[in-house]
């Protein structure tokens, strides 16, 4: 059996000693547990970042493994502290809806209540280092979850913009924005079953665009749309940002007309 | 027991190759070593960042850890490395002060003098790789640290600017920018035990300014006074960045008035 | 025995969650697996960068750890991934030179082609998660390499720049920028041996240059032409960017003029 494992997923960057501190406080509850970055680098605050970023990574982890989100713009407030087992997944989240884009239906949902498995002191700006981390020590250490408080009977669900299909295309939106600044929609690739005429993102009328299978099947510099790693349908410049091309961000609108 | 545990701190970045040589070389001395990035985003040879990144994360590991701190302008020079143990915490780091913030009294200080346990070829750019690494592989196979060197008698400490308290209110200092551009204070918040009228940063005098005891305590944008999570006042823009705002940095004077 | 060590280079950022995917199913393949990060800062796209990255990190790692490079542009077109052996490492790479530069004789290199150590279903544009994610874990579970593919008899080699030597001085170029912004040449640091007169970096003319042991024996701001911990010419500025102050990249002719 190997040792634990718990990933950490937050906003806060590497230049500020808040992501160590978590790991100090991890390995002193449990010196055992193997931690794994996934990311700190979710833009400030942005939960819906966070929720796409998560609904990307946890599908493809191992049952064991304990997924710790702090994205927590509400740290401080009345929000909740939840522990989730969502199919065979399980996560420490806040309860602002980072963790509702995950498949599958939520198996046990917890609210984290009891301060024996906090650090002593909880500060009001950082429950990263003073309630999850502790926590989550305990849970890798084989704590039954019961213990951390009352079952949940509701939480906050990210809404979700479904795409629409017309008699001449589909209309939907960016919803993640990824490192290369390519622009990943809600759109299932599926869903283009006819050859598009017209591209649109935002304001922009994507001139030249073409439909490729790979980011190299067109030339550098030329807008393409291919289906994401997700089987989305992804806008992308060929070695270059969609982002930055067409001066967009999650959230702009993207039409497809059919031929 | 579970194997012995490495943390690693740099202003390396990850664009070079320097901080994976330096795994890679504990890893030729110690192959079950593990190692724990804290950070390689402190601000190029910015010591005093570093001090305070240690001082923020240090303190919450446990005792067996060992702590390598590579921020070090002063490579290849007569400065020292120094083995240190202060408190429960033992640390590898150059003799620049970025450990002096740490609390606790050093136990044992050790000037790195013997080359058997570093590479056989010691470059004068990277001591990093070519001491500190091997010389934390040796420390995490149970090497009697007395074995390094001899002991220091003396050591750089970093100078620390103190808040003064006047009839009128409390004047301070800026002393770390956080990811989010919160600016930390050197000013117990217990210091401010009267209602603040006015607030200046550095040169800005900081209009409607509230004090909150979170984040999402005022509207987004607005200037707020709060309890850092260390403890210290900190001036923070509510889903925003206060450095950027108010245009300061590290240095910048605080003052607070008193109503 | 330790547990089997897989590092990670990419170009993926952090920002989003591919990086995250690839460890998730490594650990689904083995569970036991150690995953240590090299850098996920590599340049998009940029190969060039990722050969120069991993030559400067693998020599100095164990022989049992498997490197796993994703630096990828051509990812779902006919290029080939491969296995391959180069001295006493142990490397999964696309079939863009971007492990040409190490040090050593390739002692085996397989075309992985055998889809059964691949995840059942693989994307055209992410063959990280899908096929060297999958590939990664079995090797770390004690798979024979030869069972992922056919031997390969050829493959893409990086060109490499060598420096030429006059009677007057020596040009060469930048390979390298570094995170600091240093400027690493392809000119070994021996190769000058007489007193330097003029320094040239691309366009720039370096007045008041000055050659040093180490970046701290010149006053900050000053041009330094010193001998880079791999052993070539380095061209920096203390305490500040030489890439920055004299506006180069990666690819600038350097020319150095004897006295």
């Amino acid at each position: 059996m190997p040792d634990p494992l718990i990933t950490l997923t937050t906003d806060f960057g590497e230049d500020s000693p808040y992501v160590a501190a978590m790991k100090g406080v991890i390995l002193s509850v449990n010196p055992g547990a193997r931690l794994l970055d996934l990311s700190h680098q979710v833009p400030p605050q942005d939960v819906r970042h966070a929720a796409h970023f998560m609904a990307g990574a946890v599908p493809y982890f191992p049952a064991e493994v304990l997924h710790v989100v702090v994205v927590d713009p509400g740290v401080g407030t009345e929000r909740a502290i939840l522990y989730v087992e969502v199919g065979p997944h399980r996560l420490l989240v806040p309860d602002n809806g980072c963790w509702t884009l995950l498949p599958g239906e939520p198996m046990q949902v917890i609210r984290l209540a009891e301060p024996r498995y906090w650090r002593p002191q909880v500060s009001n700006t950082f429950h990263g280092r003073d309630i999850f981390a502790p926590a989550a020590g305990h849970l890798s250490l084989g704590l039954d979850p019961a213990q951390l408080g009352p079952a949940a009977t509701s939480w906050v669900r990210l809404p979700v913009a479904q795409p629409t299909r017309t008699a001449d295309g589909i209309v939907g939106e960016v919803v993640f924005v990824d490192h290369f600044g390519n622009l990943i929609t809600n759109i299932p690739a599926e869903l283009l079953d006819r050859p598009a005429a017209e591209l649109r993102v935002g304001p922009v009328l994507c001139q030249g665009f073409t439909r490729v299978p790979t980011y190299s099947a067109a030339e550098p510099g030329r807008v393409v749309l291919l289906t994401s790693s997700s089987g989305f349908l992804e806008v992308a410049v060929v070695q270059g940002s969609a982002a930055q091309r067409l001066g967009v961000a999650a959230g702009a609108v993207v039409r497809v007309d059919f031929a």
